[in-house]
């Protein structure tokens, strides 16, 4: 079984909800399994025992959710220490408005997940142009989906990007299950 | 006189269009005179005589125009040497597509010439999220406008994300001219 | 008077020290007072009677301490709805170890908090090469200190980075004092 | 045979030797091939019939040579259009002064890079912790080596620097012959 960790911190349920369609799009590749779990119930054994791990949050000030630091200076600081998840895949997806129509903050955002992934020594993987949904919904360095409008009203999550989002989940899983198992890393 | 330097690399005159407005904003602000240049044309001479510099360039992949970077280490790398530019004021602003909907890469665009702007040791000025036009076209880090859709069929500038970049022209003359000729920094 | 609010999160003592001695520089500027405060008593108060804001993090696996962000995400993110921060000073400084030689994850660490200050529309003052220590022990976004050595042993500040760190403070409380009480953003 | 593309831009030599040093670690995996590039000779061929692709760059103001910055915009532009290299492997490296110990800007030089693979949709090798000669000689998303020192003296690269640039070259083969001809991307 190839395993994927998917991490969201949610403040209304509209990153939930894309973790959810992103541990689909895992379940869709045979032998992967999606285990979801929300930032503060995340324990170091879910880390540890996972080929493949997947970080969400929606976008705060240009950055992730403090629930996912928290998690991050609680567990990942110690296994980046022990270099316990060297190897392991890592990826991200994110929601937010559409205020100013640039994205809002969300490139530097799911950035600031994957330089923890980086940090542990873990291959990761973007959200490529030719993902379905992706020219109305994504950013290169993963999946995003839009919550609020320009004016900041909640609109929901839009289809592309939970399209988007469940490709993405496949992807992390196919490229977990080539390397797993596989020395890669010198050291 | 407050002159604030505003310089452009542009592949089909969008982003020189833009830079054209930021510089009629910079002339709105009294006592304050806008330089406008090509990135190929910018002298030494320019940089050194600006109390503020603004920098434009189109997303590609992920970053500013070679044009602006070839600027950038031809000129800007002796002066970091010679701490020639420290005081000055700085800002920045991008066009690119809508594709994706989540700024394409804006945000690592515009601070690849921030970061310039930081290492020379100049004052940086962002875009408010107050400023007229952001909502419907803007970022943090500088004005930014669309000028493709998310099919990357070029639509030409919106005129929200024109009236953001004249405020933020205006915005950077106002701050250069309040910090023009102050020590500021200490060395 | 010119306050500035010097914000930490300190794990062993060391990013408080650094966040002290940004204080003390603070106060060598005539009419300038600093306000210290640990990340989690910040108050909306803090924030908004002050002219300029620090944040300083240890690095913490290349973004800031997650205390930093709860603040950020508890009371910043409200302020950026209301525009209540736009024209303040921003600035800020990190502690890491010399693990690598290259920083460590400094630099993405002091964006990570950056960014909160560009979002919230204030001008944003970095570290100019020109400082004293700077060669010692800095980097182009702010004040950084090394606290431990490339084996991750902790050997404190070093005098460089103290020296360094002093500057920026009385660098940013310069900048704050020539902004404070004009109208320099549109909106 | 696993191709890996080793791309370089080079002031002094010190790029060019860590690129050569990298292709030799390329060469210790069996079965894998590395082809040594100067960024002005790159063909869309090389980059076309590449496994995996690996970018270096002197540290200039903080982000990646114009010269390598003209390649991306000359030849990547097109291929990220036509979805040509998703699923190929990207990693980076870079060198740079020893000014101020905290990696004076190589993150985010770093990250130019990436931020074009990611683009690409190319999964991206970091530089794990547990790589040799990382802990004198190394960051989070590549290799990195020292060229000169804390006042800007050249100083030639470390032979840390040099260790961790040939294990990420041999790492990078390896991914690359992991993931090679194996369908992972939806779309």
């Amino acid at each position: 079984m190839t395993r994927i960790l998917v991490v969201y911190a949610s403040d209304y349920g509209n990153t939930k909800k894309m973790a959810e369609v992103i541990a689909a799009g895992v379940e869709t590749v045979p032998g992967a399994e999606p285990v979801l779990r929300a930032a503060e119930t995340v324990s170091a054994e879910d880390l540890l025992t996972s080929d493949g791990i997947i970080f969400g949050s929606p976008v705060h000030m240009g950055s992730m959710d403090w629930r996912i630091k928290k998690l991050i200076d609680s567990l990942c600081g110690g296994m980046w220490m022990k270099n316990s998840l060297v190897g392991k895949v890592g990826a991200v997806f994110a929601t937010g408005s559409g205020h100013g129509h640039a994205g809002s903050g969300a490139e530097l955002t799911l950035l600031s997940m994957l330089n923890n992934f980086a940090e542990l020594g873990m291959v990761i993987v973007p959200l490529p142009k030719s993902t379905p949904g992706y020219a109305q919904s994504g950013l290169q360095w993963g999946a995003w989906s839009q919550s609020a409008d320009e004016n900041l009203k909640p609109i929901g999550l839009s289809d592309a990007g939970l399209v988007a989002a469940r490709h993405h989940g496949a992807n992390v899983a196919r490229v977990a299950e080539a390397l797993k198992g596989k020395t890669l890393f010198a050291g």
